[in-house]
């Protein structure tokens, strides 16, 4: 069965995040001071394959893990979602 | 009243995505085989102040297209919801 997932990696809250900062106080720049707090990270998208949702979920955790996140200064979320029915 | 804006930046799909690419070729390395076509963008969380759910949104449009994306070369997508109820 083919999975698509999801994937949000950003900064730890704990930690300053120097792009964000950057690209909030140039908001006011364009006329947009409402806006603040802005932090970066990375979404990623990405298709597998696997017998069912819990080992699809099992292997896109384990790649978070294991290559896409660095787990000192990142945090990952991330959705599964099956690309077709059970056939 | 507050929003939180959850901004989803990705490289447009008909371009080549080399960072992804350079991932999902390093997957099998972690003996995870099944995953593929990954692509990477930006995931940008933010807080503004506006006057309601529509102006927050045209705000969030409006940093997209001016200052966060390159339109040239990617696409976005956002989500926008309040933090407090009206007082």
């Amino acid at each position: 069965m083919k999975f698509s997932a999801s994937i949000d990696i950003m900064p730890l809250p704990a930690l300053l995040d120097p792009q964000g900062k950057a690209v909030s106080s140039n908001m006011k720049n364009i006329g947009l001071a409402g806006i603040g707090n802005v932090r970066i990270g990375k979404h990623i998208t990405l298709e597998l394959e696997a017998a069912n949702q819990a080992e699809a979920e099992s292997q896109v955790k384990e790649a978070c893990e294991k290559l896409l996140t660095n787990q000192i200064m990142e945090q990952f979320e991330f959705h599964v979602e099956a690309l077709e029915a059970v056939a």
